[in-house]
């Protein structure tokens, strides 16, 4: 399999042939003006890719790469707005090498030397950033640090189910070490494939459970953290009330505080039984009433999905008046009926026409595999189709969904586009759902960046003017600087600022993102 | 009612008569050589109080009081040294002051003052810490925050199930605003009469939870805080990966970054179906695999309370070899019985024997209510009684409590005692457990304060050697430091240190707590 220097995924997955025929024929009925011709990517080498301004020293010149296509590849992350510029060959700010340790001791002598040269650092996991984290988007030198080879569990605990694992290790590489002790992390963002555990440690990374665990935060056990000032390793514990938490630092610190090398995680035991359905509705606030029903039993769903009718259909093709609730539950140590059964009682209290047969359950389920790759695939054809997600409280979340649809609407017509917003919920909490919204327009070929980027900024002046967070697993990146900036209380940014100035005192991790 | 200034809680319900006489013929059962004579507490009028060294500014005359009582009774917080020395009338360094803002308002001006005048702030919710989190063990001025006229939930969100709700009211005030909108927050600390919201919050306090929302940080939605460098207020949100959490930095800050005016609280329906169950064991070991077998399961019992045949016989009354399993659902949505079953049924794999009674529960559970007030009783008797605490993973424990148990036992023959070791599981988790000793031991009067001492050092040593944290849900406070301090990264404290500094640039916010 090759990596995709511009794309999601490897070359050999793209959409192509029948899938692209397909593709192109389901907007084509829903927007018959779009005008869907393919542009083919460019050639790594005919992009116009600046000479690296730094020279390694010698002890590190083994790990640095000066490769075309490796800087390339760890020029952006794999937003639409990247995947994008790549298409047009706007490849500005490549890193100037590469790095690829082969150790922690490799990772300390790499920021020793950036400390001392004074060149930005940018860790970088499995690159699947969509909010421009891993992009050199300044002036000055950076190298790309890539933890890929780091990429083994270390060790095992059976009995306290937990394991020490290297920070570069990818989703498939985990899972398969793990299962071997018939275990999982069960951390299954839609980047599972190409994003690296401590990728979803440095982003607070959303997972594959709607309740409870959602964030990958709370499978933390202890983590080791290389900073400029000295190598940071947590206690082992299952939980501490010791002071405020050394990890709760580090989660969500983008790099910016210091390199993520390994992790001690909280395992699941393999699920042996599983049960689900789905809800069909004719009302949308009956859904979001039930959803938030459930959400607030404490029978703690798995999976618990609202897709409004639009999401629905354009993903689920199925067609539904009020949106479909998917639904599911599953455990390793014992049978899961008199929880969904519950749950399905709950859903027809508030109007819901259960499907045991869940195939709009599977359909979604394929579809958001493939979701990348037919996102590159519309991008080539001018479509605009990009996601953004956000969490706020249940009483607001009426206000916040028809203000962002209303913006997005708005844009639309504004940057001259016809186009769809979808929503569905990644995550519900007992206080409120984790909405994620999707937007698929018909662009004009080689606008599409400034319309998707006027665009994003009115949905999330929207998001954040109703009450809701920047980003509830997506990360700040570079991207959301501005809104997270507002989000964030002023005391609290002077004192992230004091921290990240006694950690990295010469600021050379990724520069510009947080701080 | 009237406060104890120098045991836990109200005077009217201390221990006496009959309850004293049946305290002191069991301990002098299982102890017959202990002198067990009643030593009165000294009178207030008694008390060899240094005066006042700080006048407050006219603007906050009336906020301030130089009341001795009130000086006495927050002089020391309610751990077994702070009774003891209240006792023996050791009060040697009261608040200057005690000051009682009624706004927050009044909270921003008293941080002013303090700052210019270089005068230690304490926060105070409900006086209930038991490790020297309250105590002004330095020299120079300092005056007590009492928070407790900041008392009311000021807003509810029914449709989130959250409040607003100010920092300085305790645990029965709070439940009996939310009662009437048949909602709760059940954390019910042991602490819960005489312990405020804020304080929960800054020492992270455990609650009434067994599993999941073990911590009082899990039903956090939002905070406000005063420092001296302005006011944080994060949004309210019910998840967020928009960088490192505010709210984490806060929580366990333990009032040395800023003092907690109010916070926005996720709260649970009150519960309408409960199911619970006792069961003995033969084999502790057995008892321990099988606590760990639920905790691992995916049930989240509401209680999962392992006592060891020690402290099951001692405060439950309950004789067993290998220990008492307390188990308890609840809910307000569902009947929990299918979760107790598949529970039991893992209690009987595991050669447990299941009594549906629960009178070993029900015992218990009046016992703990009781047992603040039985310590004070058994101190005016030459009695040492403490407990401690702590969190380690499942494959260090039978290590740990061994570790812990010999070192206490040691300890207690070297000081020349003769006493127990008591060990229940407050909280567990899937990947270990919080368990909490008790030490009950016939010490000799004016000596136990030594005596318990030197038994502290030696069982923190022992289980920081054995991997465990210094405290699961006590906090650090004063008397923890010398274990925090190694437990936590360096590279963590100095930004701690960096993030104190830009806050409270001055210092004055609780010096000697954590930093």
């Amino acid at each position: 399999m090759t990596r995709s220097w511009w794309g999601w995924g490897n070359v050999e997955n793209a959409v192509t042939g029948d899938e692209r025929a397909a593709l192109t024929k389901r907007i084509g009925t829903l927007m018959p003006s779009a005008d869907l011709t393919v542009h083919e990517p460019p050639e790594v080498s005919d992009l116009d890719l600046p000479d690296p301004r730094v020279t390694p020293p010698q002890a590190l010149a083994d790990l640095c790469s000066a490769d075309r296509t490796d800087r390339a590849a760890h020029a952006h992350g794999k937003a639409f707005r990247d995947v994008v510029r790549n298409l047009l060959g706007e490849v500005r700010n490549p890193p100037d090498l590469v790095v690829h340790p082969r150790t922690e001791a490799d990772v300390v002598d790499v920021l020793d030397w950036a400390t001392k040269a004074n060149i930005a650092v940018i860790p970088f996991g499995g690159g699947s950033s969509v909010v421009g984290g891993i992009e050199p988007r300044f002036d000055g030198p950076a190298v790309s640090l890539d933890l890929g080879k780091l990429d083994q569990v270390l060790e095992i605990d059976r009995t306290s189910r937990a394991a020490r694992i290297q920070a570069g290790v990818l989703g498939p590489a985990l899972e398969d070490q793990l299962r071997e002790h018939d275990l999982t992390l069960r951390h299954f963002p839609q980047s599972f494939e190409f994003s690296s555990l401590g990728g979803w440690l440095a982003t607070r990374a959303g997972g594959h459970f709607a309740t409870l665990y959602t964030h990958i935060d709370d499978l933390v056990e202890s983590m080791r953290v290389v900073t400029p000032s000295g190598i940071s390793e947590s206690r082992r514990l299952p939980g501490s009330g010791a002071g405020p938490s050394p990890d709760r630092m580090f989660l969500g610190s983008e790099g910016t505080l210091g390199v993520i090398t390994q992790a001690w995680m909280r395992l699941q035991d393999r699920p042996k039984w599983r049960a689900n359905a789905s809800v069909h509705f004719d009302d949308y606030a009956a859904a979001v009433n039930c959803t938030r029903a459930i959400a607030q039993s404490g029978l703690y769903p798995t999976n618990c999905r609202l897709l409004d009718p639009v999401e629905a259909f354009i993903n689920a093709g199925t067609s539904s008046a009020g949106g479909v609730l998917v639904l599911a539950f599953e455990s390793a140590d014992h049978p899961v009926d008199a929880w969904l059964a519950r749950a399905l009682e709950l859903c027809r209290d508030h109007s819901g026409a259960v499907q045991e047969q869940t195939k709009a359950s599977e359909n979604w389920r394929s579809s958001f595999l493939r979701m990348p790759y037919q996102r590159d695939a519309l991008a080539t054809q001018s479509m605009i189709a990009e996601t953004f997600e956000t969490a706020c409280t249940w009483n607001r979340f009426d206000e916040l969904k028809a203000a962002v649809t209303a913006a997005a609407n708005d844009a639309m017509r504004t940057v001259g586009v016809t186009g769809v917003v979808t929503c569905r919920f990644t995550h519900v909490y007992p206080d409120g759902p984790a909405p994620y919204f999707g937007i698929y327009a018909a662009g004009r070929w080689g606008a599409t960046l400034s319309q998707w980027d006027d665009i994003k900024v009115a949905v999330s002046e929207a998001l954040a003017n109703a009450g809701g967070t920047i980003t509830h697993h997506h990360a700040v990146g570079r991207d959301h600087r501005p809104w997270y900036d507002r989000q964030r209380p002023d005391p609290f940014a002077a004192a992230l600022r004091a921290a990240k100035s006694a950690l990295d005192p010469a600021g050379i991790l990724n520069p510009g993102v947080l701080l």
